[in-house]
């Protein structure tokens, strides 16, 4: 089997970035993995393990020839690389991201006749609260869902090539506009950091001793790196603060219910909210 | 090395009582161990999993020459057992419990004059969302801390007794009363399943294909026993509806940041969250 891609450049070799190039290079879907970072100690580590071929600090170096660039870099980054890498790579080359939101991102890369390249925003939902490419697997896609967010000019077959990018990653891709998706995600992603940090933040530091399952799974993800999410609920926060409001509502209830002890509204409120986990599985 | 025990019965085979089972038998704690359940197939999966040496339905026969009896049932129906096990046991048997409440069930069980056994309020924090017998472990106790809950009539001998109890099982034992237990916990472990739950709740169901690890962490707990939680809501509401009101203000504060734009302060409130949780480590 002949490689699909010739050159592919990844711009941020963290978790997601290197599990891209770990999954490329494990089923050979490229000639060259080369990776842009700042650090030549952790590009080094990168390629050691097993992400990139080749790892540069220069941008133009890690892309110029390149027929598929993925940027993986925190979103407040993503428009300036994207912008600048548009005047560096091949006509015809293609290029996406994986950042969580996607509105002011696509808004930012919007279609100009002088482009060379096409952009396609994505976004794996494959993660967790690990970062770095420590934690990278080749496997971190494996029927995870991509999401990607074509505009109305995307042209068909740059977008059926970037489909079978993740296909071929063991990933689902599906469409969808980029306003849709940060709307389901503020509910589903931005809204459940927020409410684990308020939950953390709550809770007074001399009780932690006595914190047992319920609380480390609930808080976990308020362990995220603070400037990344600062800059995802930047971008996304009219529907994190609604979606936020009908959290606060549901607690509202419970607490009227509680003060109230009407015990059948408690049990009616419990069973809402365990209906809804059981819907999805551990 | 003797046994520390003669008789060690357990009121409820689940993941706790299982667990205290498995635990006792793999360090030949006692000469024999009695499980008391509702379903004889349930007793025969205890025991073939090595919790228990024998199971009955029968109280009686459960306690009767029990030296130690560790209720380990849902909350709402251990006053009435640890008054059954009152007539039942010899003079000078010991009774515990492992209820998620304690208030309640201390001041349900206060001593009598007539009292043929002492009872010590216990509650070993540990367990997750599994629930069962099956999800049983000899190490579940292992460094994890039991609060026990002694009254000022509680014999010294007797506390001395059940705190090397659950030493030998691995576990570190701490004092208080059993409504500064109640307090604590509504923090770290009722008011996060409330959380949990509301934000489940919360979450449009066509949205759950979208759920990645941060929902999935957030509302595990959700999932848990609708039946027991309302117990457990009901047993400790006031200060579970204050802390839910402490983590109503913080979401507040969050919704207000972001409709202000102050991005310093949604900073401020995620750093508060992350350092939190950090103190605690995964």
């Amino acid at each position: 089997m002949s490689a699909s891609w010739e050159h592919i450049a990844i711009l941020g070799v963290g978790l997601i970035g290197g599990s891209i190039g770990q999954a490329v290079r494990h089923r050979s879907l490229a000639k060259r993995v080369v990776g842009l970072g700042r650090s030549p100690r952790q590009l080094e580590i990168a390629r050691s393990l097993g992400a990139i071929d080749e790892g540069t600090t220069d941008l133009s170096h890690a892309v110029t020839g390149a027929d598929l660039v993925i940027i993986a870099t925190p979103v407040n980054r993503i428009i300036e690389q994207v912008r600048a890498v548009q005047q560096m790579v091949e006509p015809g080359a293609l290029i996406t991201d994986a950042g969580s939101t996607k509105s002011d991102i696509v808004r930012g890369c919007g279609e100009d006749r002088t482009d060379r390249a096409t952009f396609i925003g994505g976004h794996p939902l494959a993660g967790g609260e690990r970062s770095g490419v420590d934690a990278a697997s080749p496997d971190l896609f494996e029927k995870r869902l991509v999401v990607l967010t074509p505009t109305p000019t995307t042209p068909a077959n740059a977008l059926a090539r970037l489909t079978s990018f993740w296909r071929e990653l063991g990933a689902n891709p599906v469409e969808m506009s980029a306003e849709e998706h940060d709307r389901i995600l503020a509910q589903t992603s931005h809204v459940p950091h927020c409410v684990a940090s308020a939950l953390a933040a709550a809770t007074p530091a001399e009780l932690l001793d006595f914190a047992a399952t319920g609380w480390r799974d609930t808080t976990r993800v308020a362990a995220g790196d603070v400037g990344l999410w600062t800059e995802i609920l930047k971008q996304n926060s009219v529907p994190i603060a609604e979606g936020l409001d009908a959290v606060r509502t549901q607690l509202q209830d419970m607490i009227e219910a509680l003060r109230q002890c009407d015990w059948d509204r408690v049990t009616r409120l419990l069973q809402e909210g365990k209906q809804r986990r059981d819907a999805l599985g551990s």
